[in-house]
């Protein structure tokens, strides 16, 4: 199997940070920007780092777009040339495209014209960083359902130097510890004989209600 | 013990989603922002909207913002109003301030003043959705640490029909399967004769490099 090409077209933070990403991750990268400074940023980040205007059809072809299996257009501000740019990629045949989407109009258009994903990444991080905010003792989760989530939380002192066995979690409160993280140790699937340390950080899954009691009467907010 | 009280200020795409999510799970919070329709599109979303340049102390101190107990700076563009409200609200006493980066020097100017915690939505979010991007396959992760992760993979044809048993994965590939969704349905802790289903999705804890073996032996690429 021929290892996958991809094309970050707008190297602003979103665009930036994937093409970052997967070039450290191996991947090959072909970053693109009309900006000739952001061009040069990576240059040693990306496979190849060349500057173009995306919308215009013509250049698209001559840098052999056409290669690319995955497309991902991170241009923001300027939704027109998102648009544009976006129909070009489809009529060259482009398998897969990513785009981002400034609003819920633009998204609607992206869509009509043939992106296969868009994303929101200011809205999603938004909505992310507003369940850290409300539980302070929540440092990151996994939305599995609108019922059920995987959540980390700090353990804190009413649970220091208990075992599982004490704490009885899964009969008490119906969701279960997955992991522990203790420093820089990661305990997948504890031993139910296992102590918690009151800095240890909990991977809990389970439905939503049930964990959320689980936090209110086992998790001490630090605040 | 009282309800904690947020404020937002900057209701762009980012601080408008932490406002509307804040909102949706029951929080009081104030909006501001000194662009009057930004503020009447959240006037029936927040509990109070007003519209106020939060770089004038002066402004700040007559909305009642010392009574609030953590405020989220989400001024993007304009650094300088970012710094300068962050460090008004700092001597005003406010406990926890959050605040939304446009750069790492930003990033470092706003730890130097005392900001509690510092956000880069464009950068997170482009680093998540590349992990998305690299594996089609993984729809959705929580990285633990460094080394290990809770992944959502897609079950696929391989894995279709064969129980939990058949397929061993705890023993062949040191990760575990702590829970399956199927459909609207969540099974958590699923038994070991559990029968995985071709369109299931399955969460997956373990190391990195397990879970990426377990993929590529396991999970089929549907591209
Ligand atoms: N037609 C185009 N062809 C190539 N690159 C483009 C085109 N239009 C815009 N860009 C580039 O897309 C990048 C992202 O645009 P945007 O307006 O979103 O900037 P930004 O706000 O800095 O991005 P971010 O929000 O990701 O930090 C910019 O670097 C810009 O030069
Ligand atoms: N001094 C200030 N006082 C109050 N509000 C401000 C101030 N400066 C900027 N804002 C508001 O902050 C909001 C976010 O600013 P930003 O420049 O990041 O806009 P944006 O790019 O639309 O935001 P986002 O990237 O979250 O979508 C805007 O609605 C702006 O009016
Ligand atoms: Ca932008
Ligand atoms: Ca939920
Ligand atoms: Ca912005
Ligand atoms: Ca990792």
């Amino acid at each position: 199997m021929k290892k996958k090409e991809y094309a970050v077209i707008g190297l602003g933070r979103f665009g930036g940070s994937i093409c970052q990403e997967l070039s450290k991750e191996g991947m090959q990268v072909l970053a693109i920007d009309m900006d000739p400074d952001r061009v040069d940023d990576f240059k040693d980040i990306a496979s190849h780092a060349v500057i173009a205007d995306t919308t215009d059809e013509k250049v698209l072809k001559e840098l052999g777009i056409r290669n690319i299996d995955h497309v991902i257009v991170a241009i923001g501000d300027n939704i027109q040339s998102s648009i544009l740019t976006t129909i070009i990629l489809k009529e060259l045949g482009i398998k897969k495209i990513t785009v981002k989407a400034q609003n819920d109009y633009h998204e609607k258009v992206l869509i009509k014209i043939g992106a296969d994903y868009v994303v929101h990444p200011e809205r999603d991080m938004g909505k992310r960083i507003a369940h850290h905010i409300i539980s302070s003792n929540v440092l990151d989760y996994l939305e599995l359902s609108d019922e059920h989530s995987v959540v980390e939380v700090k353990a804190g002192v009413k649970m220091g130097g208990k075992t599982l066995i004490d704490l009885d979690i899964r009969a008490r409160y119906g969701c279960n510890i997955v992991a522990i993280k203790r420093g820089r140790e990661v305990i997948v699937s504890p031993m139910a004989t296992e102590e918690i340390h009151h800095d240890d950080v909990l991977i809990v899954i389970g439905a939503d209600k049930d964990i959320s009691r689980f936090e209110k009467n086992l998790v001490v907010d630090d605040d």
